[in-house]
């Protein structure tokens, strides 16, 4: 019989042994701003916890468990990890953060602890037993489950090249049962490396004995998240541990099956019965504490060793017995028992278990990475005092108390997570507008399949319901003429004008000779000479004043370096105005002004510049933030020098000094919300225009120079622009002044509707 | 009081004086191959009469009425009388033509003459009048409307330059009433230059004295389309003008006001009278014979030099009176009465007038085309031999008889129209995709605006409903995502894959490193390597043997030359198939085969090429007709060669010789439609796998090993390589082999529905 590394060395698999399916459950307690456990409700901005995939409670109301779904690498875990957290801490109340270690805070009465408000009946009264049983404080330990599952392409090549197995998915769950049994024979390692609940409060322990000292982890010791003694399960085949499950159940040793508080659990189907039919999908390795010093509770190093952990467990060639299995469990609770900064009684079979995976890396071509993971734990094997346990302790020491040591912590990672609230950490490669999307579809529990990062698009689904999403706002639900009329600023125009509205007369361009042909046209008119589909401003003269035959000619050339049509329009003054325009509403509008500081009187405007780049909202990289930085170059050196200031001069009081001349917020203009200010015919205009367009989603940009008048139908009060496809939505959403607005969500709206008609009916 | 010519000299109006409305009517009898008069209805194809815009029957069932919208360029109408000559020609049965002068064929007897079935009576019981009155022969009579309209900009500029009318719409119609003064006081000239009925068959006058030579224009003479003579209708001003021809009809001198033959009638509105409120918005100029020697009735020459005739005419100091109108119209007879090889009687006033509108042209900064139709007008006044009429006389007597002259111009023209159907003369510059939409609209009378023919992009409106239309099949029935989607070759598998379709496996590589690190994917397959978005072949490899890790990582990085993203897919062995999707079902499935010829033993392969070539499917120009030629260059002669041939060589009877590897149209490749021959299921599939892209429109490119065998859910016969949104559409309309399918009908049909509908109800 083919040992599984002969398997693994004969089909040269090489990089596929490492490819596997990772999924994070991660349980954590609210915490109040003093370091008391948050009772306050699970926030409703979460929505519905019947259907939530990502953002649960776990025991009590006041503890959350953020899930991942199950993705193919560590990285993308570590990403979703990172960004639940962020929508958990942007979402809960401004003073709540999530307590960072497995053992809770003082605990109030239990009396007071709230169990988790489910809709589900069977899931309160399951609760309600396990705090009959175990009592509320035990169940408010939290940790990390790690979900496991093994690639099926490397499990169909290691079943074609043996045969002792003739069915693939007995041969799936052998590999599986010889992971768990060799991962319960010598977990011990990963309780001395990553044990992380060195103390608790005496409260939490009421009547119990207590460990005096400070130990390597109170959670996965005998005073932590055990069954009763009489609660034995075994793990020689999945028949064994089917039975002998059952018959706990049965016994009423344990109220149902997952009761069963194992450090691995079989997983893939609802019942274990059904294990014996449908074998084993994936294991949830469940004996992590959280670790204090990774602001989401395990560090993707951390990840990584316990992958590598999982694959010498298939590796190696022997299977655990059931007597090494108890072995191994005892030697997990006496290394979880022992004081951190201790040698760890088993550090020879330490270095044994360590030197092996390095073998099996090398063997399998593994990265460099791999073999950091293994140096790393052989450092913690040889020093205790670096583990995390250890480190613990000492920050403990220095705090005056693990409470103060935990809450600090705290405080700092919701600080991490809400200073830049436009920012969706662990997706930041995507564009804002995607990121702000995906925000509210994690804190919604819209389920996210991330199709194409690199082109900003989504699956989203709830229930049966799927819609796709590019760039944030393209949909279905617009038409496919609708953003191809807006790219064409000519007919745009064509079609607006013929529908009554009002745009800058104007023509379009296919030569120079043909332009320059109909100077007559704009002889004594203001006009803006622009190529027909640049939208950066390159190529544009506006003549405020009627143009010269010359300054005309000279303006159509320039433009025609840029484009093949140029358009010749009208020049409007007034204020311009972005409206956002979706789903038949004007969420809201924005007005954009020049990059300008407000003078105090007393500071230099070189240093008024830089107090308002302080705005952690004028992020450091260039459109990586929703306001840009104001810059002191040449253009707005020159600006200044036209208004008699230099960079040195010193503005008065409340003198508005602006440094450019256009209002674009990529060159440190302000973004002032004024939704609420403007007239609803305005707001009814720019909905009437998006209709005839046919779109769902458009920016349309009004001109108006008068906002305190009416606009009527004999009295149109603005002159449309432009209409926009893709508006930007990040801009409307973190605004320098006024109120943000939240337009992300609308899309979410827009396309699942029967999402709000369900919070409404259960409301 | 200031001239009209000092007014246009004070405002420096430059070319806005040139700036105007044109819009052509053009009848047309339709006749037989050996010259008769067509007595077929009215084609079927042209849809329904009573809404028609551009296609519609005149006094007779079978005389077409050509009438092109109002444009702003005399090209622009010239372009859309072809079109429409091309649309009429096309449609009409292959052995119809339309009859290219004005004087009619040899008619058959009055009672056989049809007049048009129109749906409104009324429409009909004037045609019942006017037969009663004139005869039906002298109503068979075709001509030339054209209708003409001052710009509004022009207008308004001379309107404001003045203080002698303060109401704009009085001034206008001063313009237009000087306009039509003058115009019948000279339109003399203009029966000598385009005089075209020189003669007609005797039966044509019954019982009416003839003339008995050849003269400049019998329709334009006492002989023509005149009214009786006790009409008489003023035109001294507007008022005069209204009550004279109400009392014209009162009389009953004429049956209703539109029965008044004028050379010069007011239009813009739909009683006389209602020109005492609203003015006179254009003129319709009613004096044109049709000219035979250009194909459409009248040339793009002749459209300017009417334009500049028109200016003229305001621009002239003197206002035609009472007296001096009737002069001119007297003059105008006796022209028309001259022998064509004559000297006019008003030669020297010709040229005076000639002198005065270069004068004009100098004045206004015309351009040197104006100039040129002065210069060749000057030329036919001085030699009668040069003028239309002349012509036409020498052409009568080579070819024996004005029947046999005119019936080989007909066949000419509707040779040229029918030549190369995948063409909308008039139209070519645009794709020929968006040229057989228009054709379609146009011939079923769908209106047509385009809004930017650069960028392909049409507005369709039938009744009240219009519809945006880009590259053809770009519509609003489409949602925006799915595009978007096929756009993307990974998110689309993705989604098809998910869905249960079968794909290609592979996956996407960002980096060459990640690429090569999955090797052991891949080394026991065939596989193909390819950039993510590029389309055209560039940097793809295909394996048909498993690749070597060296052979694969060379691959890779050929990839990643061309684009950020690179795909390794299994390759799939087959034949691939084009499904073009449309609204839920499939009408046309395309094969396409790389370029070959198909020996018959004799000739060269260079000579059968050169054979294949001449196909006219296979157009001079590259992507500007659905087939291409072959080439034999180098790719071509290295292709032979490794077959043993060389491009002297002939092969045997029968023998296929494929010149490419590749099937693409673009290199000379075949296209075969075998819609009929495809099963069901795959047709199912494609649709299928449309709508779970959320496509009305795509190409579904499918690779099918064995077309007789069924696809079933449990045995897919099918992989599908691509979805193509915006999928050529002229390809399948004009094929090698099988029969053409008319997709573009299908988007109308699509976009229209109602239109079919009411169709559907007149049957």
């Amino acid at each position: 019989m083919k040992t599984v590394k002969q398997m693994i060395q004969e089909t040269e698999i090489g990089a596929a042994f490492y490819q596997a399916t990772f999924g994070i459950e991660k349980e954590g307690l609210r915490v109040t701003p003093t370091g008391e456990l948050a009772l306050t409700a699970h926030p409703v901005e979460f929505g519905n916890r019947s259907f939530h995939p990502y953002i649960q409670t776990d025991y009590s109301e006041s503890q959350l468990e953020l899930i991942t779904p199950p993705l193919s690498t560590i990285k993308e875990s570590y990403e979703w990890l990172t960004a639940l957290h962020d929508v958990a801490l942007q979402t809960l109340p401004s003073d709540e953060a999530i307590w960072p270690i497995s053992m809770p805070m003082v605990l109030p009465d239990e009396s007071v602890i709230p169990i988790a408000k489910l809709d589900n009946k069977d899931d309160v009264t399951y609760r309600e037993i396990l705090t009959e049983k175990y009592g509320k404080k035990k169940q408010m330990i939290s940790g990390i489950h790690y979900n496991f599952e093994l690639d099926d392409q490397l499990v169909v090549r290691l079943f074609d090249c043996q045969t002792d197995y003739s069915n693939k998915e007995s041969f799936k769950s052998m590999l599986y049962l010889k992971l768990t049994k060799n991962f319960l024979r010598y977990r011990w390692l990963l309780t001395y490396l990553l044990g992380a609940s060195p103390t608790v409060d005496k409260s939490f322990f009421a009547n119990q004995k207590i460990p005096q000292d400070y130990v390597r982890s109170i959670r996965s010791s005998q005073y932590g998240y055990v069954n009763p003694s009489e609660v034995a399960v075994s793990f020689h085949s999945i028949e064994d541990y089917v039975y002998s499950l059952q018959d706990m159940v049965e016994k009423g040793f344990l109220s149902e099956e997952k009761e069963f508080y194992s450090a691995v659990r079989f997983r893939g189907t609802n019942k274990a019965e059904e294990l014996l039919t449908k074998g084993i999908s994936y294991l949830e390795l469940r004996s992590f504490d959280l670790n204090p010093f990774d602001p989401f509770g395990m560090s993707k190093h951390t990840m990584e060793f316990v992958h590598l952990f999982c694959l010498y467990m298939i590796w190696m060639d022997e299977t655990a017995t059931t007597e090494e299995i108890a072995v191994g469990e005892e030697m997990s609770r006496l290394t979880a028992m022992e004081q951190p900064e201790q040698i760890s009684s088993f550090q020879k079979e330490g270095f044994q278990l360590l030197k092996q995976m390095e073998e099996m890396i090398q063997a399998t071509n593994g990265t460099k990475s791999a073999l950091n993971c293994i140096q790393e734990a052989k450092k913690h094997l040889i020093d205790p005092n670096s583990t995390i346990a250890a480190r613990m302790v000492r920050g403990i020491e220095e705090k005056g108390s693990y409470i103060d040591f935990s809450l600090e912590l705290a405080k700092q990672y919701k600080n991490e997570a809400t200073m830049k609230p436009y920012n969706l950490r662990g997706f930041e490669p995507l564009e804002m507008s995607t990121q702000l999307l995906l925000f509210d579809a994690l804190q919604k529990g819209i389920q996210v399949e991330i199709l194409d990062a690199q082109d900003q698009f989504l699956k989203l689904t709830f229930d049966q319901h799927s819609e796709f999403v590019k760039n944030g706002n393209m949909t279905s639900k617009d038409s496919y003429i609708a953003p191809l009329i807006m790219e064409n600023k000519t007919v745009t125009k064509k079609i607006l004008d013929s529908a009554g509205f009002r745009v800058p007369a104007g023509e379009e361009y296919v030569t120079l000779a043909e332009g320059k042909t109909a100077f007559w046209r704009y002889e004594q008119k203001q006009i803006v000479v622009k190529p027909k589909s640049t939208n950066y401003g390159l190529g544009i003269s506006v003549f405020k004043h009627a143009p010269t035959k010359k300054d005309y000619e000279r303006a159509l050339e320039i433009a025609f370096k840029e484009d093949t049509a140029v358009l010749v329009e009208e020049y409007i003054p007034g204020t311009e105005y972005r409206f956002f325009v979706l789903d038949g509403k004007v969420p809201a509008i924005l007005l954009r002004t020049p990059a300008n500081v407000v003078g105090d009187g007393q500071k230099s405007i070189k240093e008024l510049v830089a107090e308002k780049n302080e705005d952690p909202l004028r992020g450091e990289e260039k459109h990586r933030s929703p306001l840009e930085r104001i810059e002191l170059g040449e253009l707005e050196q020159l600006m200044l020098k036209a208004q008699g200031y230099t960079i040195e001069s010193i503005p008065e009081l409340n003198t508005v000094v602006y440094l450019r001349e256009n209002s674009n917020i990529s060159t440190g203009g302000d973004s002032i919300d004024v939704t609420d200010e403007i007239d609803d015919s305005y707001k009814q205009a720019a909905i009437d225009m998006s209709e005839i367009i046919g779109a769902k989603v458009s920016g349309i940009d009004l001109i108006i120079p008068d906002t305190t008048l009416r606009s009527t139908k004999d009295h149109l009060g603005y002159t449309v622009l432009e209409a926009n496809f893709n508006p930007a939505m990040h801009m409307h959403a973190f605004v320098y002044k006024g109120k943000g607005r939240r337009l992300t969500m609308g899309i979410l709206k827009m396309l699942f509707p029967e999402l709000w008609e369900k919070e409404a009916d259960n409301e």
